[in-house]
């Protein structure tokens, strides 16, 4: 259903000249996210200000129009794409970092600016923010926020619901809240700043964030684990794990990632390579070279084929350039392969990986694993092509299976990627029905009206 | 009124021999917690099984009856005060360990185990949990979840909210949810495991936890730093706090308390003494020397009078006998007194030291101030006798004065003892009237008649 005239009048009174794009071909590009999926949005509207975020959900819920929150689209999951048409609200324009404040380590910031931006304004004071996507230059906070997003440094660090304190936010309802603190503690109310952190736009929109900043270690030292198999390498990130100094990145490739490396990339590793671990290890110089022994002997389990600790920045670039090789590698091989981030508790990584060599086997599927084992999140990738309706529909049945390993194995079918479109119809898998009734009468209260990113993160209301 | 028999037979079917309690007599304790108030149950019930939970809250549904969920009653709040009657569910015979994981840092237990026995059992493999409040050999892990209970450690490892992966619970209407996961990362569905921490037993009952463990360090070193005046002492904390070693402990006290002890136990402190900082740096003994004079170089600032390390356990012994000779020096002088628990930014806390002494002055009422500095997070303590109705009224007006400017200086009014019923008037002059809106009607999603820990944490829903 096209928006009807009264409503685009209102909607351009609410906004500055240039701030409202209605021509579908204007909007299209806004249609999309990193999933591929598209849907055609009716407008695009870029506030500048939280009143303005408040009076356009007010509008759209007068007219009943469906409002799709958006950063910059980097998501891999649909959790943008407009599947309803209405308005997308794009909030690349809210894009300041309102307040840096060193002596209390907090940062407050707008949800449009990028994770580099924060990172460059906290570094300037010796801080950073820990959350760390592969997207930081280009993804938004209000979509690092909005998924929970994290990366390689949250095995020490965290995810964003460690590292903020407290939220200015409008409801689907356009209720203006703000929820937490500005402190590091504070115990009043319910917890609503991680209620929303990790909605995906589902139940309010951020306008303002109030982030928890940490120091900048001095110093980092890199290392690289190579393992015969990865039973053994899993092993080590176990035993890595269970001693006092927890590495700020603990990442792995296994068996098939490594030999599509040695076949594209002609990189510097020894046959029988089953499993690699990246090691990174942080802190103050001067008791980093134990914390890096004591980290080496944990990794030193039996099946270590070598541990290398990288001496120069140059070697520590050689060192990560094989774990680099892998994604153009995967890219050209299989250009839209289907990329999971399941989590399974670590010492159940080895299960998981068996498990999916057996399901590759089964489905005639190539399957590569690499990601954050440190947190056991395993970006499960299936390199096929999606265009051809035969491998298509293998990868189906073969990602319904994973995902019943996954929950076989206590473990979650989301990490850091979220649900979005693409992974909605498996979440009853994971979450009983009675939970899944309380999150969607919690949905209500925020959005009586289902406006605000319909379709996405929780399976329809019908099916709990 | 009275319970009807028809419920109290029903009840006492759910529960096993010896398991309930209905004589007033026996009652009357379980109606107290640490805040002195008190209120009568009608009966007390000891489930041993979360099946036995759900049984009890369906039962109280069908006759209307208030549920009081209690752990130990350590909780300074009169938050398990059952102050409508009705039945006190003591959940201190669900104490079991249920499972420890050391390859997965995780431990699974019952919500009445005490919080020393989760570090014990934790204790045996390298591990601890780290929430530690002052109570820990008897306070409950089910309190401390409750309430977001911390301790000195938060400043550098969390508070509950940070260190807690999954809960397995009963909503107020009899529900069995499981929300959260057994990984350290997980985006599926909402965050309704920090939404019940911290929300005082009013939307759930917690029967199971699922908790993150962290290694225990190898080393700790203790340091004692004397300042002119609590200005020095604050900007001290903020250097601290501001360079990349985070201490495990920041503790201050106040000018007045220094005088205090000095009176009372004849400690060793300087004349002009205006504020002192307990330190506490963890980590590998390799770097810890070094980590200690980073600490110690930032507490260096003007106004310092001196700083010492303990080299001996009798020597940390000695350093924190002034600290410890603290609380019963305040017990002897005001056995009743008020113990807030307010939060400012760090950089704020010279202004409200400052503050709380005008109001001290204004209200002629002795104030002494200590706590969990690097956190920001105050206990500030009215040296009152509550049964004297001249000294109750000021320090009403005092406290009201007290709240208003740790508000005006973006603080919050409970940093981990919660709103229970004695800061429930004081709720909406931090959390505005849309937000404290949602947050009832996130309550009656859980609890739809209202019936768990009534009148605790928020104020009345028609005063929002």
């Amino acid at each position: 259903m096209p928006l009807s005239r009264d409503f685009l009048d209102a909607l351009s009174g609410l906004l500055s000249e240039g701030d409202l794009l209605t021509e579908p071909g204007d909007c299209w590009a806004y249609g999309y996210d990193n999933s591929k999926r598209h849907a055609a949005p009716d407008a695009v509207a870029f506030p500048r200000e939280h009143d303005q975020v408040v009076s356009l959900v007010r509008l759209c819920n007068e007219h009943r129009v469906a409002i799709t929150p958006r950063g910059r689209g980097t998501g891999t999951t649909g959790a943008t794409v407009p599947t309803q048409g209405g308005l997308v609200l794009s909030l690349e324009r809210m894009d300041r970092v309102l307040r840096v404040d060193p002596d209390n380590r907090v940062l407050v910031a707008q949800p449009g600016v990028t994770n580099l931006a924060i990172q460059q304004a906290a570094g300037a004071h010796g801080f950073f923010w820990p959350p760390d996507p592969t997207s930081a230059a280009v993804c938004t906070l209000g979509g690092n926020l909005a998924y929970n997003s994290a990366g390689p440094r949250a095995v020490k660090y965290g995810t964003p619901r460690e590292n903020t304190l407290g939220l200015r936010a409008v409801t689907g309802a356009g209720e203006s809240i703000r929820t937490g603190v500005m402190t590091t503690k504070g115990v009043v109310g319910y917890d609503l700043t991680r209620l929303i952190i990790g909605s995906e736009g589902t139940l309010a929109i951020i306008t303002e964030a109030v982030l928890k900043l940490t120091p900048k270690p001095a110093a980092r030292r890199t290392l690289q684990a190579i393992y015969a198999d990865m039973a053994s390498a899993a092993h080590a990130v176990a035993a890595i794990m269970a001693q006092p100094v927890v590495p700020c990145a603990l990442e792995f490739i296994d068996g098939a990632a490594i030999e599509m490396i040695r076949r594209q990339a002609h990189a510097d590793l020894p046959e029988g390579a089953g499993a690699l671990l990246m090691i990174e290890v942080d802190g103050s110089p001067a008791g980093l070279d134990e914390a890096v022994r004591e980290v080496m002997r944990a990794a030193e389990v039996a099946g270590c084929l070598s541990i290398k600790a990288a001496a120069t920045q140059a070697e520590v670039e050689a060192l990560w350039a094989t774990r680099k090789a892998l994604s153009p590698a995967l890219r050209s091989i299989a250009p839209k392969k289907i990329n999971e981030d399941v989590v399974v508790p670590v010492s159940r990584i080895p299960e998981l990986i068996e498990g999916l060599g057996t399901l590759s086997r089964q489905h005639a599927i190539t399957i590569v694993n690499f990601g954050h084992a440190g947190n056991g999140n395993i970006h499960v990738n299936l390199l096929i092509n999606p265009d051809d309706p035969r491998q298509a529909a293998a990868a189906e049945h073969c990602l319904q299976e994973v995902f019943a390993l996954v929950l076989r194995l206590d473990g979650t079918l989301s990490g850091e990627h979220g649900i979005g479109l693409v992974k909605r119809d498996f979440v009853a898998l994971e979450i009983d029905a009675p939970t899944l009734a309380l999150m969607h009468a919690i949905k209500r209260q925020f959005d009586p009206q289902g406006l605000l990113n319909p379709e996405k993160a929780l399976p329809p209301a019908a099916a709990t």
